[in-house]
């Protein structure tokens, strides 16, 4: 194979209590990207579309992913990347992530996977370190493993997958405000309590309890976070009113995508998630600020190749 | 039923990176009890072996808890208690935990269980309470529901069995110096930073995925602890060399059991348990300290009747 064409997918990081270790990715929210083997060493980024980002490679997040991928190849030649955004930098669902996924995972099918998983999964951190200054791994894992994956630790790297309840839907909300993942992080503090901190890992375990069992309800009670969201809840609009209303609708629980502004919710079944939707969009229309509203299954696959 | 003789188990709380919410029962190390259905109302304790302990009903542990499971129950009548102690007050395997756990499932029992395993240990956490001033959860849980359970919240009280990998054995060392729960919790600090956070919450996602996949690799990379460890092991004589020595010998992890003195270590295998056991053996014996060590499989159920 010379060519592939793939689905990128969006990813929700900060999953509540899981803040820097837990994400999702989205089934049918992502962007494309085709990566072509070319015989000159080196990343030609050659096309991006749907938005206005750096073709140079070193400026570019699924270049620089790509280089570190080279890096650690023994492959002598190079690829081309073609990049289709459907993902908004700044949206708070992974757009970076998507491309420093895609790229990696793109050539590692091209050259027949002599990576791993957790080891593309670090060249895409250099990607994620391009867009943010940090290299994270809580959108970058579940964008090539697919699901709900934890990042146990980052030295060394343990990424776990966590499986996923099959009527588990996620309804995003983007208000078109651009929160920073750097700002975003400015503003967090850097102690907590030990009762905020009992609770927080209270409901982590009882998270992946839910998510190991389908226990939807569980899913739901632990589905908090009282460290970082009262903190940068303060940056999203109407975020209290929205997270109330969808749990009064039928939501299981909702918190921030990511460092922001994105306001997710999970729902059991596709229509509630619906529903949770056209609440949400009752509360934004209200506020004169423009927004995307995304409904989607969480994706059993990461990166994947699509024909 | 008139009269019933249980098996009481001792318990580790604070299972590492779950401090505060996640323990397990130990199958057979234990105390026993026996309650008797009387005509004449309120709780009497009528008789207390292997260790010197209150025989006031107000003033004991199983009384408390026994009078608050019958201020819940429309039972008119009484009970009489028999407390056949085993496990060591203050040797930081839930004493108190399985005397209180005992007296309120022997008496649901013997009134056809009227109450759930999470009402149950509402009303053993008074007897915790006497002992140790805060009414935890974390002792008594897993003594009344057995393996591994889990604390999520304490408002609403909301307890989560965890199961237990079938080769899972614990060894546990107490070394014979009393530390009070009470005195414990003082030295504990306030507060934690983030990135020790994020670290716990991360095990703590770990642990509970390697218990329900019985990943025994990644239950022993999960049981680290950031925040309470580092303090509270200091209480301890050898600490870092047990816990050091035992993960050289082959067990999957080790911490503090409880607010200590003891130590557990977790091991695949009865065998692998008994050689940690012999581990530890060898590193006390030069302290000069008197020990009891403990080589036990998880239980798989909490108090039980045995004939």
């Amino acid at each position: 194979m010379e060519e592939i064409q793939l689905f990128c997918p969006a990813t929700i990081a900060n999953v509540s209590c899981g803040f820097d270790v837990l994400g999702l990715a989205l089934a049918s929210v992502g962007d494309t990207m085709i990566i072509r083997k070319k015989k000159k060493p080196g990343i030609t980024i050659t096309k991006i579309t749907g938005q206005d980002l750096p073709l140079a490679t070193e400026n570019n997040v699924a270049g620089v992913a790509g280089l570190a991928f080279l890096e650690a190849s023994d492959y002598h030649g190079g690829f081309e990347i073609e990049i289709h955004k459907k993902i908004k930098p700044g949206s708070g669902i992974g757009s970076s992530a998507a491309s420093a996924a895609g790229a990696v995972v793109g050539m590692n099918i091209l050259l027949d996977n002599p990576f791993n998983f957790t080891q593309l999964t670090t060249f895409a951190m250099q990607g994620e370190k391009l867009a943010s200054n940090v290299a994270h791994a809580d959108n970058v894992a579940p964008a090539i493993f697919g699901g709900f994956t934890l990042v146990r630790s980052y030295s060394p790297l343990d990424i776990i997958p966590i499986p996923t309840p099959t009527e588990l839907y996620a309804t995003v909300v983007h208000p078109q405000i651009e929160v920073k993942t750097s700002d975003s992080r400015k503003i967090l503090k850097n102690t907590f309590t030990l009762s905020q901190g009992i609770k927080q890992w209270g409901n982590m375990g009882g998270l992946v309890a839910g998510l190991y069992t389908s226990d939807y309800n569980l899913i739901g009670r632990s589905l908090e976070d009282h460290i970082i969201e009262p903190i940068r809840s303060i940056l999203i609009p109407e975020f209290k009113k929205v997270t109330d209303s969808v749990k009064e609708t039928g939501a299981l629980g909702a918190g921030i995508s990511g460092s922001g502004p994105s306001i997710f919710a999970l729902s059991k079944g596709k229509e509630m998630a619906k529903q949770v939707a056209e609440t949400i969009k009752t509360i934004y229309s209200k506020t004169g600020i423009d927004f995307d509203i995304h409904v989607s299954k969480i994706a059993s696959s990461g990166v994947h190749k699509i024909s």
